[in-house]
This record gives structure tokens, sequence and C-alpha cells, in this order.
């Protein structure tokens, strides 16, 4: 059986038209901009024979809320033009018949990772050089690095790496920082399309306080953002541009101005960092003495919200800070091992949920040291105990609430991305744990396990976007 | 040219002899127990023609001193009789002709690692439960694991993979607590001798406040040590009982005592756990009104560095704690992993360096999550970064810091183990990094990378006292 839904004076969500296939996701839900709808019963209408949707049987865990896991053992993911239709315990369930089942067997089925801050420009320094705190660190080992990406040769081959250990360790859409040259820039654009991987990539934005190598004017960074979004900011494309003022210290109040116009003019999202450390909040004050507070000054140059934001760490972010965060509805990129790498801090993330903050992780390579964002979970449950051992009343992160921020909040931010509700993309992980289920495990606990134990080795299969992805190629 | 060296009156230290093959390493330094010798020039000796030293080649990293490392490419080391003969740049330095040269090209050799505090019979709990501190967690998760192992079969599956996992990341050495079941313990020994592996067994000795399953009388406790101890305590053995109170909570002041008295009149070590959490302290507190602090209480049963020991965590050991610590001896396994998963805190792992108290690492399992001590040893860095940020006069360890404290300081509890000095026992692990090092990195900034970045899958090879160490078998 099939419903076909006619929209009547609705302001359409270009996404909702996936609901057609199941209206009965529907009924529970709300959908703005529909004002009215008429379901017509057309059974057997064309829609009965075209057959296009896949059936993925796994055992299912996801998150709708939160607070708990969705588990559904030896169930059905009905995916359709790259989005999720249903999960069902039974193929019945499914009003279409389905073009293929695709039978995982024993193995578990989860939403694919969301890594939302990484430097791409920095994949070379991972694991080294975690001597320094984040401006000696900076100046001592990352702006040489990222110096270095103005050959393309040698972007080619970091970005390619780079692009591989994303693939290798699940993470199907990225929100990064490449470095502030255009060409290599484009390159990594291209290697993540190749991959068939989503991605914001951002093209470093800094004119001061850095090293020569690394400076460029207003003019010229108008002008490389302006081709890069002339170039790829098609609003469905899996690979979008994304406008990237580095922080406040390293760009003058011209750069950030221009960023934020640009971000306007061309409706693009924004990423930078915030509040991340005591010596640059500092720097902040003097460098912006009118803002009252660090994100006020991304915010007076409309870099806060005005169109969708991360900020990255936002360790110390308090009081108006994170009021204005929730008002404009601001991400925060959490990386916890970035925070304790560079003696940064713990960041309240009890704090960012309860005020009804979005959050995502983050890897931030190469101030974090792992890609894997399961382990970048690992880490962020451990600070929140950290945390809650300091504030008793700060309960620290279950294992589904680290799932729920790494997965369908951190998705958020690229659309409908990170659970297998209904007209959600189907980014997804197929985990096979076999090695470590020797234990008469719940599910719920063989997911814990592949997240603390396990590694890439576990994924057997990733998809992005309906897609299954390939391994990219490592180009030297 | 080939040395002998003629002890006369001499209070002879078993490990000593290896220094015939290299007297040179005899003038700097100091030999306990070797009151005079006399060294003639053998040369063409018959130690010339039994050509048993092999050497290693490869980039060889170890510790010394914890500050620095000793590094020597493309170098060579000689073993022979399982013993470290010497390091050298060339293989003319050593006065042998060897056997045989095994080159590694290109790879790593670094010493192998040691596990000081790990419970076998928790392994099945790896990366679960991970939900509650310490009490409520041994009560609700980890008691009825334990119980299982009446059962030998089930001991047979567990140990059998926990055996193959820490062959799998590269320890060498541990010290285990297995359960209370004497059978299980004994066949946990078995696996280790076979696996070829060395390790401080204990079979766990309490008698209340667990469930039933597990408490044992004083009198089965030490009937079952006493049957240990008389099969394995061979001072050179590999594999060796080490007395096993599980603290002083599960054990009444009769047990404590017996174990005391047995660890002293065989002369075995002794491993317990010491100042994990605040809620354990105060019931130590109640449980032994007599003592002075929680180490005084080990203290007063003989179980407190009378023979070596090993407590496990320490997080919050202070003041006249530590001084006792530093005077008997006791070397601390510090857990970092688990302290921050079951919310016990930051152990002050900088005091116990400057008040000169030993120090290895547990990766804890399964309060701790990760078996490998690479990984253990990042969190003990990142851990200190945290205490360093509360009291800035503690400086964080640095790489060389971990690493000496992973390899030498903890080896030292089984004898000239985790060094290449002359003398050391050839524990040794060979990295294949070549996959990681595609970015001009120093051998230092390799050994970086492999240990905040790499996995068991970069270990190519590993030694154990000279032997090379094939996979164990998995047993089902």
């Amino acid at each position: 059986m099939v419903y076909k839904l006619v929209l009547i004076d609705a302001c359409f969500d270009p996404l909702s038209y996936y609901f057609f296939l199941n209206p009965h996701s529907i009924v529970n839900k709300k959908i703005h901009g529909i004002k009215n709808l008429v379901i017509f019963a057309t059974s057997n209408s064309s829609y009965n024979h075209r057959q296009t949707m896949k059936l993925y049987k796994a055992n299912i865990i996801f998150t709708r809320e939160k607070d708990h896991f969705e588990v559904v053992e030896h169930g059905y993911v009905g995916v359709e033009n790259g989005r999720v239709v249903d999960v069902a315990s039974s193929a019945d369930a499914f009003d279409q018949q389905p073009e293929e089942i695709i039978d995982y067997g024993d193995r578990l089925l989860i939403p694919a990772m969301n890594d939302m801050h990484v430097h791409a420009g920095q994949y070379r320094n991972q694991g080294i050089s975690m001597d320094m705190e984040l401006l000696e660190w900076l100046n001592n080992y990352t702006f040489p690095e990222e110096a270095k990406f103005s050959d393309t040769r040698y972007a080619r081959r970091m970005y390619s790496r780079f692009v591989h250990d994303l693939w290798r360790f699940g993470t199907m859409r990225t929100a990064t920082f490449a470095t502030t040259h255009l060409e290599s820039t484009r390159l990594l654009m291209e290697l993540f399309r190749e991959a068939g991987m989503g991605a914001m990539v951002g093209k470093v934005n800094m004119d001061c306080n850095s090293i020569d190598a690394l400076l460029e004017s207003v003019d010229e960074a108008v002008a490389a953002n302006e081709a890069l979004i002339a170039e790829w900011n098609d609003p469905d494309g899996l690979v979008r541009p994304i406008i990237t003022p580095r922080f406040i210290p390293s760009c003058s109040s011209a750069m950030l101005r221009a960023c934020g116009e640009q971000a306007q003019k061309y409706q693009v999202p924004v990423q930078s960092h915030l509040s991340e450390n005591l010596g640059e909040i500092a720097l902040v004050r003097e460098l912006e003495p009118e803002s009252r507070f660090y994100g006020d000054a991304y915010d007076r140059y409309g870099l806060f919200g005005q169109t969708p934001t991360i900020m990255a760490h936002c360790v110390f972010s308090e009081g108006e800070e994170l009021e204005l965060m929730r008002r404009r509805n601001v991400m925060v990129a959490h990386c916890p091992t970035s925070n304790i790498n560079l003696i940064t801090g713990i960041a309240p993330i009890r704090s960012f949920l309860d005020n009804g903050i979005k959050v995502g992780l983050g890897s931030d390579i190469s101030g974090g040291h792992d890609m894997s964002i399961m382990r970048v979970m690992v880490y962020a449950i451990q600070q929140s105990k950290l945390y809650n051992q300091k504030y008793r009343d700060k309960h620290f992160l279950s294992l589904s609430e680290a799932f729920w921020i790494a997965t369908k909040s951190a998705g958020s931010f690229f659309g409908r991305v990170g659970s297998f509700e209904p007209g959600y993309e189907f980014d997804a992980l197929v985990i096979d744990d076999s090695s470590l289920n020797y234990g008469n495990y719940t599910l719920t606990q063989r997911l814990e396990r592949f997240i603390y134990v396990g590694d890439d080795r576990h994924i057997a299969v990733r998809f992005c976007r309906g897609q299954e992805i390939p391994e990219p190629r490592i180009l030297d």
C-alpha cells in the first residue's frame, strides 16, 4: 500500500517529500511549513512499481532523543533516494516492495559519524608536539605546518590521507578548516567530492598575528571565498564552502566584517573558534575592547548565528555568551581530546545541553590526536565525569547522550543527518563486532564495546547519503 | 676482543654474569654484591667461538633516565641468553662475532610494555558498565562477573582472550589479579607460560563484603596460595604468583595477617589497591580504626613493601602515606583510564616522581577500558596536564617520562626489564610505523605518533626475555 501525499497551500520544506513513502511517519510529527495536507490512497499507483527502495537488515541502533537508544534487533531500514523511509522490525511493515534486501546478519547498523571541528591542514602534526598551550603551539608548530599548503602537491599527499582517515573511522560528514590557500582548499573539496563524503570546507581567512606566509589581504580573502562559493555553493551539494575566519586574534576588524558580509550575502555557514583558552580570551578582550564578551565580537560582525554557525571549544563560555549562543542557534563543536592535550580545560557540556545549546563533537586534529569520533565520544563522557566530580549537580554524559551528540545533534548542521528517522539521509555504518562479541552482551553493550574497545577494523561498510562509500585513494 | 670476568669474594647477583660479554658496561656502573673483580684479557678464548649473540638492527629508542630518550638511528642491540649485551651504532662495536644479524630496516625497536595492574577476571566487562563509582560498580558489575570463574571452561575462554590481547598490544609483562578461584588462576598461569610471556598472577583473597560466591575462609585462601607458591615460585620463572588481598574492605584482619605472613615466609611479592576512592577511604577508616592512614593498614599486616609491593591507584595518597611508600619502595600502579572512568580523580603522578616513589602504568581492565599501555601513557600525560592546570608547579609528564614509567620504571618490578642497557632482559617490540610515517618525522616523533595514533597493527614483532613471542591461541 502506497499513499500519495498532496500538499495544498504549503510553504514546502524540500526535504519533506520523502514522507510520500510512509505517511504514517507524518501523523506523529510536526512538519514546519506545511499548513494543510490531504492524503489520497493511491495503492497500485506507479509508485508501487518503481521498487527503488532497498532494505538493509541488521541490528539497528540510533538515537531519536538523547536519553535512550532506539534498538531494533534484526530490524530493517528502508532507504530510497538516499533517505530513510522508515525503520521496522519486519519487511512487511513497509508499504513498498523493496528492490533488494541486503542482510548484514548479526552486525550492527548505526548512523555514521560527524566531525564538527578538524583542521585538515594540520593532519601531518597529528600525535606530535603536545608540549605547549594554544597560542605558543600555534606559532611554533601549527602555522609553519599550514604554510606548506601553498604547495598543492604537498596538499594532495596530506589531504588524500586525511580524507582516507575520515573514511576509515566512519566519519561521513565533516566541518573542516583547510588553510589560507585557495588552490589546496579547492583540492580538498575535490577529494571529498570524489570520495562521495559530505563536507563543509573552510578556506581559512586571517590577516594578522601569524607568520607572513599565512597572511592575506582582506581583498584576497574575499576573492578566494567568492571563487569557492561560486563553484561549490549548491545547497544540495555534499561538499560546500563554509566561511572560516580563523579566530578573532588572527583577523582584523575589516576581515571579520568582510567574512560576515559574505556569509550573509551568499547564505553560507560560518565556523570559527570561541573561548578556548584563557590567554586567548584575554587577547580578544584587548583586540576587541568594544565587545562585551568573546562571542559578542563575532556577533557584531555577523558571524554568530546570522547564518548557521559552528564555534569550536567554548570551554570558558558562560552567562551572556551561552545565552546568545542559544538564541542564535550556534552549535558548539566540543573537542575534548584537544582540550586536554593543549591544557585548555574541561568544557561544560552538561551546561550546553541544559541551556538548549546544540553540540557536536570535533576531533580537532592536531590539537586533538584521534580521528575516531567514537574515541572522542569516550573522551567527552570521561571529561564530563571530571566535571561532575567538581560540580555534583552536573551529571556526566550517558552513552546515549554522547552518541546522540555525535550523530543526530551534530548531523543537524548538514540537514537531516545523523538518525534513522524517516526523511533522514542514510549516513550509516555497518559494524562487524564479531571479534568483540564473545561475552553474551546486549545490543547496546555491543555498541558500547565498539565505541570503547573497537576501532576502524570493526567498520565493515560505510554509507553517505544512501551510497556505499568505497575506500578513497591515497595520493602521493 | 672478549674479556673474561673473574669474581673473587663475591656475593654474586645471578644477573651479573651477563656482563662477561661486555665488561665496558661494568666500569661505569655499581653492581651490588660484587666486592672485588679481576679482569683478564682472554681474547680468542672459547667465548669467541660460541657465537651465540644475535644482533637486532633497527632504529633503537629507549630510556635510561626519565628525562630523555636514548636514540640510535639504524643501531644494533646485541642479545645473548635473553639479555642485552649492549646497544651500539655499529656491529663492529661488539667484541663478539654475532651468530646472526636480524635487520628490521627502518622500523623502530623499543622496550616492550608492562601492565602493572589489570584484572584478568574482568576481561569480559571491558568497555561496558561505566556508569557507577567504585563501590557500587564492584557490587553491581564486577563481583557477579568474577563469580563466573568458578567454571574453568569459562575461565579458559576469557583468559585465553586476555592473554592474546596483552600480546596484541605488546605487553610482555603483567601484574594481574585473577579471581578467588584456584583452578582458573592456575589456568591463567599456564596460559601465560604457554605464551612465553611474563606475569605475576594473583589469586584474589577476600573473605568479606562481597557476594557469597566470591568469599573464602582464611584457611582456604592460605591453602590455595600455598599450592600456587609450591608450583610456581621459581625466582627465575617468567610466571610467578603474587599475594593478592583484594583490598582492605574485602579482607578481615585475619585474612590480611595471613597474606602478609605468606608473603614474607615465601618471599613472594604483594599487590593490592590503595586510596582509590573517597568512599573507599572512609570505609577503610571505619574498618581499620587503629591505622593512621590507608597504607598503614597494609603495613601493619606486612603487606606494604616487606616484600616487593604494587599498590594500584593511590589517587588520594599524600603526606605520611607517600613517605612510607617511598621508604618501603612500594610501586604505584598508575591507572589513569580507570581513574577517569570510575570518577575517581586524578592521581598526583608528579608528586610520586618528585618524592622518589616508583611508578608503573596499569590498564586496570575493566575499570579501565583500553588494554594498550601506549594509550594508557597518553592518558597519563593528559591527566598530568589537568593536574598541572590546577597546580601550576606540578609540571605535566613529558613523553620520555611517560615512556620511562611504562618501561624501565615498571619493568624494575620484574627484575632487569624495560630498558636496553647491558644486562637487561630483552623484552622488545619492533614497530612498523610505515603507514604513519609520511611526514618527514624525527625518530622520537615517529615514536610519539605510534603512541598517540598507532595501534597493535603497527607492532610487527614481540620479544620477551629474548624469545620472539608468536600469537597465542584463543581457546573456546
